[in-house]
């Protein structure tokens, strides 16, 4: 049976863009960052699990999409933040879609296979 | 220097979203089917690079997280069709969110790195 082929394919910047901010991790720390933080250690308290390594790796990938901005601030000792720029402030949205649609859902989605009730959700 | 820790941690059901429907292929696989596919051959032709064990192992997934359900229609050959639950369509605001986000800043994000010039954009 000769099938035709869908018409659209999927947009390759959609795609590009929803496994940027869905990678292991990624979308963790762009939660945090949206929430203000902007220190590292900030980061990773904000996230359980996250180890140095992942958040230094993750940060590098985000800054070079434009995303996250390293500050060096020549203080004593030096001081080191890192800043959504507009395009990553701009995901904002995003992640709100997906908590939202998260908490809609979680009574199917997480109970039964953690407690995680020593966590605070997201207002 | 005792810094006080964040007040709030990353809520636990947004960061299992965003890394459920992140995951590699598995936010194109939504996208098309949130497009309107319901067949595995169809899905696979949306999906540019996706192989037919990849799409198995995440229908399977998803299925297991209550956005896919698999219907087998009793025809002669049998008919197999894919279909979003409401927990899965739901997540079209997500998709919108990305796709918008993905269009509002492709100029810098994906020029320069590949020629998609064969692929249809989404609308």
């Amino acid at each position: 049976m000769n099938r035709v082929a869908p018409s659209t394919q999927i947009c390759p910047h959609y795609h590009k863009a929803i496994e940027l901010i869905g990678r292991r991790w990624t979308g963790a720390i762009l939660g945090a960052m949206l929430a203000g933080e902007t220190r590292y250690t900030d980061i990773i308290q904000a996230v359980p699990g996250l180890s140095d390594r992942l958040l230094s790796e993750r940060l590098k990938e985000l800054e070079a999409e434009g995303i996250v901005v390293r500050h060096v601030h020549p203080d004593t000792p030096v001081r080191i933040e890192y800043c959504l720029t507009a395009k990553g402030r701009d995901l904002g949205e995003v992640t709100d879609a997906v908590s939202a649609w998260a908490h809609r859902w979680s009574a199917e989605g997480v109970s039964g296979q953690e407690n995680h009730s020593s966590l605070t959700p997201d207002p």
